[in-house]
């Protein structure tokens, strides 16, 4: 079919102007007169909508007058510029199609739906203006990403979602079977005969790519995964997805300092794609969403990064601690609310913690000079808190091996991981960006659920 | 650290010929001789290596001597071009910086591995000239069909992984479960007790993202997924994955034509877009792999897809049936000899099959008129077979239902796709690309298994 994006009319106006154009589209609202009336009509490309502009000319006017809100119709006819309305131009319809009639129930009716409404319809609420635009700036942030890697010529690594392993040592893991449950097969001994199961083996769903990405590192230099991830924790809060979307690039022959770099320039590049590519939708964020959106964007984008030590952090969190529920000391893990009074009230911008007690992080974050701190750092962005965690990662073979030991690791399960320490180890780095953290720092969205098309979180598994 | 890329002299070797340069990576061989010697190193970032030569100068001289093949190095040293040679240039070494050691057992020695060897240490495969190759194109593939979909205004959308129901009603399914296996907790009649379950229902990974999908292009008219999807299936063959990567676009306003339309501009972008990103790697390919590659792809780029309805390709292969293992008649489902056949020996070039018998495909798609056929097409390339499936899909709620209901599927489960044809329905079509499959056609590469970093097939899930 021959139709023409509304997005094209918008970007393109002077082509279409005064000629015959044809869309395609579904009703947002429709206002009628005696023998004319009015459409607004959005087909999704573009975030603003077309209105379409009909008369008792038409050979269908009867039943187009009659049309509902959610309606999808072909129109053909004349774009004519109306230099005195808020709109730019709109379409003298010469003809409308009905291509698929709506109903008076349809859900979407021209009226402020609650978020917590529009959840219970995930299969619809894209069509508000809201969703649409926050899943538009889903896609470029996506797209952003993958542009700025592949730009820097990064290879992009799929890394497996099923697993054998539990990587990290943490985080609660899904499991993976074919066994059926209501009749597991068992050994003689009663446990679990998993020589039934489809590999033969207990399997999980992935919590990170990490250390699968750096075999490819250790290959190609520079690489990024994306993809999803999975965590099976009992938190029912607004920042929390049982299934959610990760970023992990890996960088070799790099240390912290390369890695903070990175995740800087990547941070930069994305903003600044957004506000580029989806100016309507960032300015209905900044207005309808969370005032005060662009000017920190633009601030990001305008300012150095800050960089401090955890141990400094710490110094200037003790002496807050009357602000704080949880009392922070060295050695304490640093909650949202510690990582957002740094950012928001002490920087004034994103900043990186850096350096933090071992006994806080993974295994293979690589141990600093002073055997009590590793290379590892956090940035923190404002109205969020932690976006991205990273470190530089142990590449001394004996280290890696003591630190697994004493962390009771089972040795046999990391000696792919050991080989990359074998066989021509380098200072390697590398971070994970949660996506959909991104996304809410982006849009100023403030709940997970609305930032993921169908979320997944405990208890709730919708379409 | 301030390393320069090897693809990045290789590319702009005017700026960097008799310069002192800094590069890391990876030595592939070493030869000494009495008091000078030659390295061959790769960096990952560019498929040809850099030879180094280094002489007694060297303060390090006997330990660079004795390094091992595999170990990390960062070489320092000014770039000269060697014109008699067979590569353009050549670093004269004025510093060779060890690393990380490797050691004599390092298991990719300079001599050709079998793919089932290397399949063994998937972990450091990608550091051999094929998996290199392999890997890089795998990238590039990835990027060129987000590139071609952005620029299309096409919006990318997150499916989920984890689903509560099973789609298409077809494909054996792998379970998602937080039960402890060992002791499922049941329900007085003795069924498992799902309330236990982390989402409260028992639930699967997906094998398609479509209808979610579905969902989406009828707000945003185009949209494309880009994802992992599963099937639990016990065929092990070289073209079936547990796990594997799906591009599914979805176009509202569009036919099966548009469909066909939109697929072949698809694989033609990607094709020329690896070509022109990759000229090493794919002449490798070509000349290693699988000879005659070059003229295959480039002959598709020049053609236009051919055709045939279901039925006409059927009158064609009965002529046939003495070639075939599995003799066609109309009714059965094509095998990949037939579809090899088709495209291989029929049309010489990729070819649309349409309208195929509605009993051999799934339940969403459009109705021909003739009442026995679908408005389904599938996507046959030689050396393949099927490497895209799609088909226009019922958009008249009442046989949508009707199909729901003859083939005995739950309508509830259906409601939300249901909904989709009460409001605002509209023509629309999708079609899925297996990405691996589409990697293998690009790249030559025969087994499944090698272009999946990790794969997962029957009885395998290492690392």
């Amino acid at each position: 079919m021959e139709l023409v994006n509304i997005r094209e009319l918008y970007r393109n106006q002077e082509e279409y102007l005064d000629k015959t154009v044809t869309i395609g589209g579904w009703v947002r609202s429709i206002r009628s007169s005696k023998n004319f009336g009015f459409i607004v009509v959005n087909d999704g490309t573009f975030f603003e909508p077309l209105q379409i502009v009909y008369a008792d000319g038409l050979e269908n006017f009867a039943e187009v007058e009659k049309l509902n809100v959610g309606a999808a119709i072909i129109v053909t006819g004349k774009l004519v510029a109306t230099p005195q309305a808020k709109q730019p131009f709109e379409i003298q319809a010469e003809e409308v199609a009905i291509e698929g009639q709506s109903s008076p129930d349809y859900p979407l009716q021209k009226k402020r739906h609650s978020f917590e409404y529009l959840r219970t319809i995930s299969h619809l609420r894209a069509r508000t203006n809201t969703f649409e635009a926050v899943f538009r700036v889903r896609s470029l942030t996506a797209y952003a990403i993958h542009k700025f890697f592949q730009e820097r010529d990064f290879v992009y690594v799929h890394t497996p979602l099923i697993t054998g392993s539990d990587c990290e040592g943490a985080g609660e893991m899904f499991k993976v079977t074919t066994l059926d449950l209501d009749n597991v097969p068992t050994n003689e001994d009663g446990t679990v005969d998993y020589t039934k199961d489809f590999f033969n083996k207990p399997t999980n769903l992935t919590v990170s790519g990490q250390l699968n990405g750096e075999t490819y590192a250790m290959a190609f230099k520079n690489i990024y995964t994306f993809g999803p991830t999975f965590r099976a924790e009992n938190s029912n809060t607004t920042r929390h997805a049982a299934e959610f979307w990760m970023i992990e690039p890996e960088i070799a022959f790099a240390d912290l300092k390369d890695d903070m770099i990175l995740a800087e320039s990547m941070l930069k590049y994305v903003i600044r794609y957004v506000l580029e590519h989806a100016p309507e939708e960032m300015n209905f964020f900044n207005s309808f969403v969370d005032k005060g959106l662009l000017d920190r964007l633009n601030h990001v984008l305008n300012s150095d990064f800050g960089h401090v030590t955890y141990t400094e952090a710490i110094e200037i969190l003790e002496k807050n601690n009357d602000k704080f529920e949880y009392k922070v000391s060295w050695g304490c893990d640093l909650q949202t609310e510690h990582e957002r009074y740094l950012t928001e009230e002490v920087f004034k911008r994103p900043v990186f913690v850096t350096d933090y007690p071992k006994e806080i992080k993974a295994f293979y974050m690589k141990l600093n000079e002073d055997g009590k701190t590793v290379a590892a750092m956090d940035c923190l962005v404002p109205g969020i808190g932690e976006i991205i965690g990273g470190s530089q990662r142990e590449d001394d073979y004996d280290k890696l091996l003591a630190r697994i030991k004493e962390l009771g690791l089972n040795e046999e399960d990391y000696g792919f991981y050991l080989d990359l320490r074998k066989y021509g180890s380098t200072r390697h780095a590398g971070f994970g960006l949660g996506f959909e953290r991104c996304v809410m720092y982006l849009t100023g969205m403030g709940n997970i659920r609305d930032v993921i098309p169908f979320p997944r979180t405990v208890n709730n598994c919708e379409l």
